[in-house]
């Protein structure tokens, strides 16, 4: 598979994680923010792009979602999903009693909160640019000092892992969409993402909205709701659906919810990702 | 009215504004984290706790919301909405050409983006704990700099407002709700807050729920999906419905809603604040 993937680097995020998960063969190429990810397949330097869109503890990754509604034109042809397992990781000549920073990316750092407070409770938490790039803020320290990181992290730049999993719920997982210029065909277990708006708050009018899938038995997999970013209190839809688009039942209740609806887009029908255990 | 009312600090923030909206009369108490803002309510160290709940170009405030379905036994009493307005501050003496730094909360550096790149193109950008402190960064820097912040910090630290109204997308505003250990009374123009999850994925679980509204003409104002925290694609989901938990329709429709329901909590009933223009 010899396209070109791009995902949030730096080498040994999650995101990389995911882009080997999905594409093993592609080139994988690295960029340093989620809207740069983006603009990389939006403008045809890449092929493909890889971006978090959801986690089991933090729930939507908005900012992504916001890019899909207001901006690119991309479909997602693709899911992911990626278990998330932090590493305590440390230089080999540094005394984890001695250590007073940690380096990681907020997120990592509020996700082993509880590790941190029992078995570091006097460290300085310091924010990196990305869990990866913690490891690199580690090793400049003036202090002795510590980095919270991916297996794969510590692999890639050789360094020492203390512990492992001392993330404070088990069960973190986040999934990923891969963007492209068209959608995925059809396989049979898909799943299709789409979203919409009213041009007036009537009510009821979300729930009839509903009605075109349940009518038909189409299966609502998730609902969330966005700001329209006009007014306080008015929303842009998204809805996960399973089935492909190209399904004669699918096909027949998102015509139904396009009649209805004043914006309507669909994001994409892909392949639906095999739950991890 | 002499209540205690906490609220995320310092002194001039937006949260205080709400404060003040909500509650002139009381004591106003600032706190350092939204955590501990409600843990003071929680404690019983305050009568009353004001938290931002949403905002008009970033949705929900997840971070308050799962406190309220996850942690606190506090229910919602009161809302109100603050529109957000940025102004440039500076030192007297600096002029805005010699700007090298600008320091502010990261989401109002975000919604001046367009602004920023356009006046202070090589300004860098560094991170304050809130708007408000972002005066002090700016007063301890070494190099030139500017502030972002509202008018109310402006004058609440007598700083010098160099342009108001710099954020790039008009109409930003924030919902805060007031928490107490009781909700609010029926007024006849009230909203109630629900959240509740289901122990199984029924296809058209969700939609038949909704049905307990719409068949009693209930209108949903708010639909939102949260992870439900223990694994990825299971949700909690908060509505807000118009009406008093008190009102004779609303309470069968929320009855309705529980016998469908796993876990079903009311957050609270309480008077809907007037839209802003």
């Amino acid at each position: 598979m010899g396209i070109r993937l791009a995902y949030l680097g730096p080498p040994g995020t999650y995101s990389e994680e995911a882009a080997v998960d999905y594409a093993p063969e592609a080139a994988h190429v690295a960029y340093s923010s989620i809207p740069a990810v983006v603009r990389s397949a939006d403008e045809g330097e890449v092929d493909e792009a890889i971006v978090p869109i959801e986690n089991s503890l933090e729930g939507t990754v908005t900012f992504t979602v916001d890019l899909l509604i207001h901006q690119s034109k991309l479909k997602i042809k693709g899911e992911v999903v990626v278990a998330i397992h932090h590493c305590l990781l440390a230089q080999p000549d540094t005394r984890i009693e001695d250590v007073r920073v940690v380096y990681s990316h907020p997120q990592a750092i509020a996700q082993c909160r509880s590790y941190l407070s029992r078995q570091l409770p006097d460290a300085e938490h310091v924010a990196s640019l990305s869990t990866a790039s913690a490891i690199e803020d580690m090793r400049k320290s003036r202090h002795p000092a510590a980095a919270i990181s991916s297996r794969r992290a510590a692999d890639i730049l050789d360094a020492n892992i203390v512990e492992s999993n001392i993330e404070d719920v088990s069960n973190n997982q986040t999934r990923f969409v891969a963007l492209a210029a068209k959608d995925g065909r059809r396989t049979g277990y898909d799943r299709t993402s789409i979203c919409f708006d009213f041009s007036e708050d009537a009510p009821g009018i979300l729930y009839d909205t509903l009605g075109e899938l349940a009518s038909r038995s189409v299966n609502m997999i998730k609902i969330e709701s966005r700001p329209d970013r006009r007014s306080l209190g008015r929303y842009v839809f998204l809805i996960d659906v399973e089935g492909h688009r190209d399904d004669a039942v699918v096909r027949d209740a998102l015509a139904g919810v396009e009649a209805r609806a004043s914006m309507f887009k669909i994001l994409g029908s892909y392949p639906r990702a095999e739950a991890l255990e």
